[in-house]
């Protein structure tokens, strides 16, 4: 029988096996279910414990998942039964900014929002922005390659990671990546570990670029329109006009009214969706403008200006909104930007087919969206009725060309669908080099790839 | 012994077995030189071509490099004594434009001055624009994941490519990537095989991304310094001020006299160096403006407006007009663009110390130079004296935090650095995905990494 009691020499303090800390340490925001307890929890403070924690597992063939706020929804932090834990959260010091080159090196386990708030003070921002970055850690973004309200123009967090410190599955510690702003020595690593969602490695610091905060007014406007897809066809023509967004948001009715419902902010839909723009630039009065005549073009019944925090407010909230209506079910897909609108008829299709609200958020600029079905009960008939239509949503985004996951990652979640996008031989590829770094299978296996 | 026979079965009339081709074939534009003859030429027409190619390599245990125009710099496209040599030059179709989504998809032969052309119809633009841009391939430049001028602005090879079709080395094709703007499914294996160098797999095929052509005036500007120091200092700050330039293009005196020996274009200079700064937007005189105050608060003796088509013809035929100069060896290093005063500065004292002139281009505001060092002879104490000097230069890059190739690529040339900038961990990561794709060793073997 394996204990734990090799693992805590050394590690002293830090290992949790208290059932109440595994209980605490198993789950993550998503509806993935833990199968069972892990054997501890690993609460790393520098990397050379993440190292000793990943040795350990090795040698007794453990397998590992990583957690930093458990903010994911796609299952990718989920505990093991009988398995290990890593939590970065305690690895939360930023360790530099430089502002001379536009680079901050963090611990994985920073908060997001204090890495941008680290950089504000010299007038630097770190731009991705997931709805969660109040919570979530740097890490975890890195992780699954996280999207945020700021993407649409900024790109997402591979954008914005120069390079990566990471411990392999045998213990090694590598570091990825350059402060040039060119490189081309060897393989881009760092590109191939964002997104990875623990399964080469695992990420315990990152070199992350910084840019300048944008000079200006931010103008924020509200779009009202008679349907989705007369909103979807707007987005693909703002995306596709000499103006770029800071922001480029989209709410259905259903969804403003779920978070009315949780967070009272004044917003009202008279139709079917609205459209939240944000410019923040020299020429945000005129870009707005511009944004604006596409909505009027588009059908918008209204565009008023409104105060930006608090649309945006509404927005980071939803989350937590849909969490307060009952258990959620959402999923993340993507499509390419010009299918927008057919993808919101398809939303529409599914609801009237299956007599089924689905409201929908959406990172619209990105053509990203996150349609979610409110699921009646705990019972397994419920959440299987609620993964049917997940599924039909999934099917018909991968039909328009697009993903089934834009931002939150495969996880466990997503993992059964990963055939309807991936071909065998690309699958292949992916699995050869998950083969090459984890030969054993112990990190974050059946997850991911 | 090996014959080509099997090798022409279905590839009939595409395989050059003629010395004269094979000769032809064997070099690149670098100064690396073909150790042997290949066996032959496979000129693709299609990607099933070149899975043949590579089966038939693959069965006989022969080494592959692959070829574009030829317009390497690194040594990566030098053919192998007895090996196989994959020309892509006519796979050179622009396949679709996706105007809707600013996506091109296109074979990997085709020019890269044609993609952005063909984009150009629709007031869309293929950004990455390599000094080479006229002669190289979109193939070539997705091999060294390569810059060019533009890049300053737009980002380099990686940032402009969605998706990619590659030939595996056990003849399989994959496809990579998305036509969404965001996708998490999976690793990342299109920014993997970006820059990898045809080293993981052929690249046959790519959907690139188009992004809207700049609207307003192009204004360009030429300061000049009375040091490379001083300009490097002016880069550094516009780099870090509020306006982002289409270019930034640093030239010293040296490479002024041997551009305009070749080109006279009347460019001159009486001081040490010349920037050459590019901004094209509705506020680009505005924006000249501030980088022209940065440029004399930093030192210029004169700060100008230009035409700017003549200065960056200029800077486009550096490349033709050191080789027009006698044999060239040069080099391709990055410096974080806050170094970058500090590695003029090390250039000088190279260069007074070893009494040697080093003109040097420099994609200053990527913070990436190409010191170049003439050759005086074709004998080998020449180039070991040279390859000498570009060592120093090397390791000075590093020892500021650079890097030792910027956009060429490792190829051959530098093969034999790897290890100053990799340490061996790191280095062995990258072996391990060079293993898993190509077990056998047969693509670009010994280069890249």
């Amino acid at each position: 029988m394996i204990t734990t009691l090799e693992l805590t020499e050394g590690l002293e303090g830090r290992i949790l096996t208290d059932s109440a800390d595994l209980v605490r340490y198993s789950s993550d925001a998503s509806r993935a279910i833990p199968e069972g307890l892990p054997l501890a929890v690993l609460t790393a403070r520098t990397t050379q414990d993440v190292a000793a924690g990943v040795r350990w597992a090795a040698r007794n063939n453990i397998r590992v998942s990583v957690r930093g706020a458990g903010t994911g929804l796609a299952g990718g932090a989920v505990a093991y039964p009988q398995g290990l834990v890593i939590s970065l959260a305690e690895m939360d010091t930023i360790l530099s900014i430089d502002p001379g080159n536009r680079l901050a090196e963090v611990q994985a386990g920073v908060i997001t929002a204090d890495v941008d708030a680290a950089a504000a003070e010299y007038g630097l921002m770190y731009a991705p922005d997931p709805a969660s970055y109040r919570q979530s850690t740097i890490g975890g973004n890195i992780a699954t390659n996280a999207g945020g309200l700021r993407c649409v123009k900024y790109g997402v967090t591979t954008d914005s990671v120069a390079g990566l410190e990471v411990v392999l599955a045998t213990g090694e510690i590598i570091r990825t990546g350059s402060k040039t702003r060119k490189n081309v020595v060897g393989y881009d690593l760092t590109s191939l570990f964002v997104g990875s969602e623990g399964t080469l490695g695992i990420v315990t610091g990152a070199t992350v670029r910084l840019k300048p905060r944008p000079a200006g007014t931010a103008v924020t406007f509200r779009a009202t329109f008679p349907s989705a897809a007369a909103a979807g066809r707007a987005v693909t023509a703002i995306i596709n006009s000499p103006v770029v967004p800071d922001v480029l948001e989209l709410m259905d009715r259903a969804s403003v009214e779920i978070v009315e419902r949780f967070h009272p902010t004044g917003l009202s839909t008279a139709g079917a969706a609205i459209l939240v723009g944000q410019f923040i630039s020299l020429s945000s009065e005129e870009d707005a403008a511009v944004a604006s005549r596409i909505c009027q073009e588009a059908g918008a019944s209204s565009v008023e200006q409104a105060e930006g925090d608090v649309l945006l407010e509404a927005r980071r909230v939803s989350g937590k909104a849909l969490d307060a209506r009952g258990l959620r079910a959402s999923c993340d897909v993507a499509v390419p930007i010009a299918r927008l609108a057919e993808m919101f008829e398809a939303l529409e299709e599914i609801s009237a087919d299956e007599n089924v609200a689905i409201p929908t958020f959406a990172h619209a600029g990105d053509g990203n969206l996150h349609p979610s079905v409110v699921i009646a009960d705990e019972s397994a008939e419920a959440y299987t009725a609620a993964e049917r239509i997940l599924d039909l949503i999934t099917d018909r985004a991968l039909s328009l060309g697009g993903t089934i996951s834009g931002e939150h990652g495969v996880g466990s979640l997503k993992f059964g669908s990963l055939a309807k996008q991936l071909d065998p031989a690309t699958r292949a590829a992916h699995l050869r080099i998950k083969h090459a770094f984890d030969p054993q299978g112990i990190l974050t296996p059946g997850r991911g790839v």
